[in-house]
């Protein structure tokens, strides 16, 4: 097995994340234990800067560039809390961001975002191609472009995550991630398969957008069609080439979620946990808690990625 | 100044909840240090067990009796988190809990209390007296009862909750805290006046409420009728005989807070720290945030009492 990235540059990385990133808190909740039968573990990035994982691989990407290549700024492509950890790691480094950003992001995202500092530049998710905006705008203003997962930088970056989560926590039976593009689920099987050999990592994904499910059972990389859920971290098409790598060789599974089992999570989240999670971030614990796979008895991880949901659209979804 | 109760018996009540209470986390947010100009250290008690600091004076009150009175169970009057703390620990002891509790608690708490197996007496806060109805079923059925403020044990183990904020994030200029019936507040000053000699302690009212406020500038206990607050943690008509005691030799001020500001708060919360804070709960923050007390550059320990608030009623405040 010949991978493009190792667990060596997930410890460069947590390196460049030192005093950066915040080490978030690992919650556990007695509801939550009786409820799945197991020991729940909850990596809680939405308390992350920008309220995401996001800013771990956006961070380390921007810190792995040439001082020369900073200085003439970074862009990207995003739905949103990449867009925001971008702005906000671009603003630490006191560098220029420019994003290319879908029309219907959030506005809290769009807000958060411009809050930082950073340009945007919008475009039309169901009819344009946001990599060719985005390579347009590179080559015109020699800006580096660090996209939202497929990046060496950024998927090393995310596997802090649960690096952090194993160091705090010890043996793991599971670890359960939201899977988008493939940024936080292949950093996180670098991180687990190297210090957990045993350990069996889930990816879980929105059901009306199960391309990385589709992509693992085919043996290359389906492309669908932008899905409609509300999981608007996991719109992707397709998962990326470097992620794909990865997780076809790591991975022991990837399950699909329901949008009515990720609202039923924020509530849960919010009214027994006392926390907001958005809803691409309730993917693992969705799957936990609908016994998608049987974790009864077992130590079970699951990574919270991220809190950024926009609060009158959180509000219908928990009354 | 010969006080009925002293730091000594929160050292005690410590040892009691060692491995028992939550040890909370401590948060801070880059947002509402530059919107305050000062340090703001966040005690997060919303995550305590039963959502709310009552936890500690319940358990270190129940543990604080002999067997003998243990085994007879444990009764009280309270508005709802002191209800759930003490149907809790009682659980946690295999004790019976009996909870007198008005008609308008709210849904989620009435829920919680009967969930951890206390029977409940509803009776009408704005007609009945808890404390006649709570003596008299005391006394027919031998159990001991443990007042939601109005106790040695109770303040006790609330001191228990600035004792952690202070050993974590060391000297303090400044700590604002909920005010109802007095329990925290007093707690809070035995602490942080012991610990910290050069603090300076305020507690924080709701407008409707303002009881305590007016007993401090009176000199003694002031008697107003139920005050209509969303801080349905405080909504008291007078605070107790031993938090008067130790709030009016060692307290430095007492300000009062309006609903409106107790609801920007809870915005706040959940869209920029990603946590539910209940009304009660957010009394200190919107003291610090609409500059009551100056702080500029001051380092500033909240402590937020609770996160207990039913779901629909705050997505209608936060939409």
């Amino acid at each position: 097995m010949n991978l493009p990235i190792t667990y060596n540059n997930v410890l460069e990385a947590s390196i460049r994340l030192k005093d950066k990133a915040i080490k978030t808190p690992v919650f556990t909740s007695r509801t939550a234990n009786q409820h799945s039968g197991a020991s729940l573990f909850f990596k809680c990035e939405n308390f992350q800067h920008v309220g995401a994982f996001k800013f771990r691989g956006a961070y380390n990407a921007i810190a792995s560039l040439s001082d020369e290549q900073r200085q003439k700024g970074v862009l990207t492509f995003s739905s949103g809390n990449h867009a925001q950890a971008i702005a906000y790691a671009s603003h630490l480094f006191g560098i220029q961001a420019l994003i290319v950003m879908p029309e219907d992001a959030p506005e809290i995202k769009v807000a958060a975002t411009k809050g930082y500092g950073a340009k945007i530049h919008f475009y039309d998710r169901y009819q344009q191609n946001r990599e060719v905006i985005a390579n347009q705008l590179a080559e015109e203003h020699g800006y580096s472009i660090i996209p939202p997962y497929d990046h060496p930088d950024v998927i090393a970056g995310q596997g802090t995550c649960a690096k952090e989560l194993i160091e705090e926590v010890g043996l793991l039976d599971y670890l359960f991630v939201p899977l988008g593009g493939g940024g936080l689920l292949a950093g996180s099987l670098l991180t687990a398969k190297t210090l957990l050999p045993s350990v069996k990592v889930i990816g879980v994904e929105p059901e009306a957008g199960n391309d990385a499910q589709q992509s693992l059972r085919s043996g290359q990389i389906v492309t669908i069609e932008t899905p409609k859920s509300i999981a608007d971290g996991a719109l992707t098409t397709h998962i990326g080439n470097y992620n794909f790598q990865i997780i076809r060789n790591l991975v022991d599974d990837i399950v699909t979620v329901k949008d009515n089992d990720l609202i039923s999570m924020m509530n849960f989240f919010a009214s027994r946990m006392k926390i907001i999670v958005e809803p691409t971030a309730c993917l693992g614990a969705a799957a936990v808690f609908n016994a998608l796979i049987p974790v009864k008895n077992k130590r079970v991880g699951i990574i919270l990625s991220g809190g950024n949901v926009d609060m009158k659209q959180f509000a219908q979804w928990i009354s």
